[in-house]
């Protein structure tokens, strides 16, 4: 076996061309995007994922051309919530044509590569014990690849859908300049523990904080979160009350927003929509 | 700067002195625990934290001795819901001693460790955006930690609440040997689909997969678990009732299962338990 100490100069991998190469790749690929956009929220199961497909259709209805990524490589949901699960994805030479819904939103997530629907995602590694030492670059890798190898064409937004951590957020802004983030919570002391850590990473970075949502409003008679937000000296975007139709159109893979322009929910979900676009229009072209 | 190919044999680290020592605390630790059982989920925000939380005070309430250990580093909720947080760990010559609840369940958790209510976990690296590339590595050992540098003493089961991921039970199941898997879901499709990798990934262990939990029944109108168990091979240990009490119960640290003995989700809770002990008894001394 060849250690560490037994490679001379880079071993004949060319690291350094394969790296400048994939960077510019990406850079390229992002000159096309006006913003990236993270949706964080630290705590898992704060309906962060439906609430990231709800901002992109109401973005989309707007006329915003919008790319939702799932960097939720373990848990990846988009595809079903967004109603793109089991399209083909289609090698061009620029890349991988990501497939769209009815609005026009683009879609990559892991869930497209996987498979089936039994099938974990799994790491290359000699044992599945020891894949856990490069997860992390893996993952990280992962995501790059998703930025940088998806035909994403001219996009206003791009929404990244996070997985849950408060530890992810400095990485995915290592690998591509952010223009906002938004925090997701629910109302339980037990998510706001969670979330006001992320609310630290978060502001730790040098990116915009656009604000803090309140999901699932009135399913428990929990703390308020706009308290939390002035707490941390942080936007207030607003309210989502709880509503077990979002869940449904989930499931099916419907535009909630469409399907249901009626909702309290659907009306909540365009006025946070329209905060999110009136912090984000200067930088559209 | 040194680089690897500089290092003469181990660099003068004695890392497998190091390495030896700590499996030996290990296995020492692990001699007085009867049970170790993880629960895991993949999807975040099932109500997994919770149910660990309530199995923990239902199997104490049985007389089992039971320890918890809080294996989300990063969006740790388990001091808070056994109402054990700002507790002090107390530092002896065998290790930390675990904070107690009422019933005498035993709690490690990252969240005892941070260092205030609104800072996130990070990993000691050059900069936050390099963390990535050691975090599996990083949060591995603190598990590993955590189960060797506790003073759990004599337990019947510690049960180790998991982080959202398909991919982090191969990690904790190369730490230390289980002796049962408990999958939760929730009645959603969106759930279901990352629970069923989850699946996946339990029945590709030598673990004995204990069973499926539905967690939240009634809040959507969803597919039923027992037909996913089912499907996938693996027992089905019954569903909890979604119970907004359950949730201000956690907020407030207090035991459930002791406060509303009579709640249809607390009948649940104890069939499960019921369940889970019969399972494992016969590991009991």
């Amino acid at each position: 076996m060849k250690r560490y100490r037994d490679v001379t100069g880079d071993g004949g991998s060319n690291i350094a061309g394969q790296v400048e190469a994939q960077q510019g790749q990406l850079r390229k690929r992002l000159a096309s995007i006006a913003s990236v956009v993270a949706i964080v929220s630290g705590k898992g199961g704060v309906g962060k994922s439906a609430l990231t497909a709800n901002l992109a259709c109401c973005l989309a209805l707007e006329g915003w051309k919008v790319g939702v990524l799932d960097a939720d490589l373990n848990g990846p949901t988009q595809a079903k919530i967004l109603g793109v699960r089991g399209r083909r994805l289609v090698l061009t030479d620029g890349g991988v044509d990501p497939p769209a819904t009815a609005l026009g939103v683009k879609v990559m997530s892991m869930d497209l590569l996987l498979a089936g629907d039994a099938a974990p995602l799994t790491w290359d590694s000699p044992t599945q014990e020891e894949a856990h030492t490069w997860r992390g670059a893996m993952e990280a890798n992962a995501v790059r690849e998703f930025l940088a190898d998806t035909n994403w064409g001219e996009l206003d937004a791009l929404l990244l859908d996070l997985p849950p951590g408060t530890d992810r957020l400095a990485t995915v802004a290592s690998l591509a300049p952010l223009h906002g983030i938004i925090l997701v919570t629910i109302p339980s002391e037990v998510s706001q523990l969670v979330v006001r850590r992320s609310v630290t990473a978060a502001t730790a970075t040098t990116v915009p904080v656009l604000g803090l949502v309140e999901n699932m409003t009135g399913l428990f008679p929990g703390p308020d979160a706009s308290k939390l937000a002035a707490d941390a000296g942080i936007p207030f975007l607003g309210t989502v009350p709880f509503d077990p139709a979002l869940s449904v159109a989930a499931d099916r893979g419907e535009a909630f927003v469409v399907a249901l322009p009626g909702r309290e929910s659907v009306q909540a979900l365009k006025r946070i929509a329209g905060e999110v676009r009136a912090a984000l229009s200067p930088r559209r072209a």
